[in-house]
């Protein structure tokens, strides 16, 4: 899977619940269920043309929002803050012995693991 | 401040950058500069039904998108999960002796910081 196609199903990941049911529906078709352009008009019985420009369409969207929202990009810096969190505490309990502090790291990993990034 | 208005000033944080330019320049007229439907119609040149239908589309559209992303309520379970985080932290500052622990505990805080929430 390339780069762009990955991308824009992270974009959909974030932002598709703000894009039209037909919108939707040929965005999943092409991109989470691996249909071709021809293949989606076939079953839905539109235009390859109008397939084509509904999907274009959408990307469109998804980038429009993606730049005035950047939660795609705030949410992979939170990833990464969130993985050296996550080692810091591997580390801790690899060294700690007091029981009293580890049960207070175990409840700092149980926040960040529910944090579900 | 009412809690109604409190929550479309959160509202506009998240999802202002969607507005078009005219009902952000109202909106920030009205919730965030205090300015009166009327003293916006005057000093805009606009009607004052003009300045409140904006205003309302503007609300309808900030209600839309947290009804179908939800940023707002996921970023408050976020801070909630986040305090507790904090508050680990400090019991932790309080019981650990060990400056080892201690420097990967500031470490922990640090990246906490960062994600700016």
């Amino acid at each position: 899977m390339d780069d762009d196609f990955l991308f824009m199903t992270l974009l959909y990941d974030f932002y598709g619940a703000l894009l039209t049911d037909k919108q939707k529906e040929i965005f999943e078709m092409y991109y989470l269920n691996d249909y071709s352009l021809g293949e989606i008009s076939e079953l839905l019985d539109i235009s390859r043309q109008g397939v084509y420009d509904t999907l274009k369409r959408a990307e469109s969207s998804l980038e429009f929002f993606e730049e005035k929202l950047g939660l795609v990009k705030k949410h992979q810096e939170m990833v990464k803050k969130l993985e050296k969190v996550k080692n810091c505490i591997k580390m801790i309990r690899e060294k700690e012995k007091d029981p009293q502090i580890l049960k207070i790291i175990e409840e700092i990993a149980h926040e960040i693991d529910e944090l579900n990034l």
